[in-house]
């Protein structure tokens, strides 16, 4: 069984159709997105939330690692979202009094950011680096940007839930097509209507294969070569693994994260109550006592509960982290890179071969 | 390319590992299940609602026109659900507003209908029949029961939505095991806790396959024969298809409601506003309006929105009827269960054959 190229693979000059989700927040340290790439598949830089300088401290450090294609993943933050005072007020004091058991005494402040202005100068960044691939969550880029990148050489991914995303995101000039199906776990890249944004792979993989004609790349709740083969049968030319690659020893993920994903306790759900935007991870405490309460829009909501994520990682209660996890993070593993993309390239050859036909 | 046996196949006696799903409410005509059965798959008769003398009837009908095995599908209903005057009048009220431009002058009335005593009936239908498999939703029939229909010689199947239930169903002997994706169209066979019971197939067919030794049987947005090879290829023994069949020729669903399907126009969502039980249809005016409003529970909302749905099929209206489908329902045609079952079965070959690898 050999693996041959597809025209996804050929785009991004990579060995196996296996991309590392860009997973934003600290996970994708360059040891993480480096190994991806040197081992054949695709490592991705989830920069949404990073400065530019580390940003291009951590372009810089893959470079020294591998001389590989590797990716970087931007939020496209195109407007400065605002909240009244009183609005501020009564989100910050629902969590003001959540975490008070994390010997927080302060009630959260927001932060004075200017979104708008990182997205650009990240963007910069990307363009000076030039970036051998460039993906996008949240919306779609404006055409100037699109126009500088390619310039550059880059290739372009954007991310859809939905088939009128995508269609946009083609029409946009995507050079490939993130389908992100409801089992993915970290945020929904939904950015038109939220309801029909919630489409399971099996259903999602074929709709957009069907309407579109750029690469489709699956993602959301694939964890092993099986699901890796059964993407590709679907139509897919590729399959992003988050959750998988997140609890890989290279990964920068708290430990208290990758403790509580490696425990498999309880089951994973959507919820807004850590950012604001609707994202799945593994239910605990602040989710459940969110329920009902205030919620400031994202990315406000995000900054608002960043001090109480951080004190929940230093004291070890993940009741109190957004602990971000696809459907099927119970077959996560504690591998090395290289471990893991043997496994699935394995799996993947093996499910072919045995498949009951 | 051929089909060999598998442990499901080989159990259930089909050639092919294509089940036509038990869908409840009129559509699983005789010529629907036999036509399946006739040409290699597994058709099922969806007898939730049904009487035992239509159920006889139709078991009657199906062994005219074939001789290979069939299924007959019930609700598991062992207490019969009550609502208060007030609550009924509540839930009535809201249905008798919302019908008025449906020319129904009467507000609706809850019928005397003792389900427990149905579901008893039906059983002893399926007894006295020796009915090939019999499937079970929304539960766990009675030790007694299991322990009759295995004298009869049937072979059972019972529904599962997230691993526990799964793991409930293998112990009460079920045969195997339909794990029903997020993507499934019409109710939830969730019963145990709800929010758990969302996964999409992609997670759910491999922590089940992992965890239980009954062969799965995947359900939820499959629509052709490639998302029946990917399904085997995630480690199912069979694939489920209800929507598919729906459009069929031999279906008996109402042709309103069949040409919703085929007008492919909105996605679809969940919603208790039809039936009292979380269900995935086609998105329409019925479930808007009734966003926020005071829902009986399963089966009561069911037949107090029974007149409404009747009288909407009569004048063409599909915005007042429950138009149940699974994600993938776009890709839904208008074929006979010949043409569907070669196409289904050609895709899937063609799938295995042409796999970028």
């Amino acid at each position: 069984m050999s693996w041959n190229e597809n025209r996804l693979t050929s785009m991004l000059g990579i060995q196996y159709p296996i991309l590392q989700a860009p997973m934003a927040g600290g996970i994708t340290s360059p040891e993480l997105v480096s190994a991806v790439s040197e081992y054949g598949g695709l490592g991705n830089i989830g920069a949404g939330y990073m400065q530019p300088e580390e940003m291009k401290d951590a372009i810089i450090k893959i470079r020294t690692q591998t001389s590989k294609p590797f990716g970087v993943n931007l939020f496209i933050m195109l407007e400065n979202v605002k909240a009244s005072q009183e609005e501020e007020k009564t989100a910050a004091n629902v969590i003001g009094r959540l975490q008070h058991e994390l010997q927080l005494e302060t009630i959260p402040k927001l932060p004075e950011k200017d979104y708008r202005k990182l997205y650009t100068a990240q963007a910069e960044v990307l363009l000076r680096e030039k970036v051998p691939v460039v993906s996008f969550t949240f919306g779609i880029p404006e055409k100037e940007l699109v126009k500088e990148l390619k310039q550059t050489g880059a290739i372009l991914i954007g991310t859809a839930t939905n088939l009128e995303e995508a269609i946009q995101l083609e029409e946009s000039g995507m050079d490939a097509i993130v389908a992100q199906g409801v089992e993915a776990g970290g945020h929904r890249g939904t950015f038109l209507e939220e309801e029909s944004g919630l489409v399971g792979l099996f259903a999602l993989i074929p709709m957009l294969t069907s309407q579109l004609r750029v690469p489709i790349i699956a993602a959301g709740g694939i964890m092993d070569g099986q699901a890796i083969s059964a993407s590709l049968m679907l139509g897919a030319q590729g399959a992003q693994l988050g959750t998988a690659f997140l609890t890989c020893k290279e990964s920068s993920a708290h430990s208290v994260y990758k403790q509580a994903i490696l425990d498999r306790k309880e089951d994973t759900i959507l919820t807004k109550a850590f950012s604001g935007k609707l994202a799945r991870g593994i239910k605990n405490k602040f989710m459940d006592e969110m329920q009902g309460n205030y919620i400031l829009p994202f990315p406000l909501q995000n900054d608002l509960t960043g001090a109480m994520r951080k004190q929940a990682g230093t004291l070890g209660k993940p009741e109190f982290m957004s602990l971000w996890a696809g459907q099927g993070y119970r077959l996560a593993k504690e591998l090395t890179v290289e471990e893991l993309m043997e496994e699935l390239i394995a799996e993947a050859d093996k499910a072919f071969q045995s498949a009951a036909f």
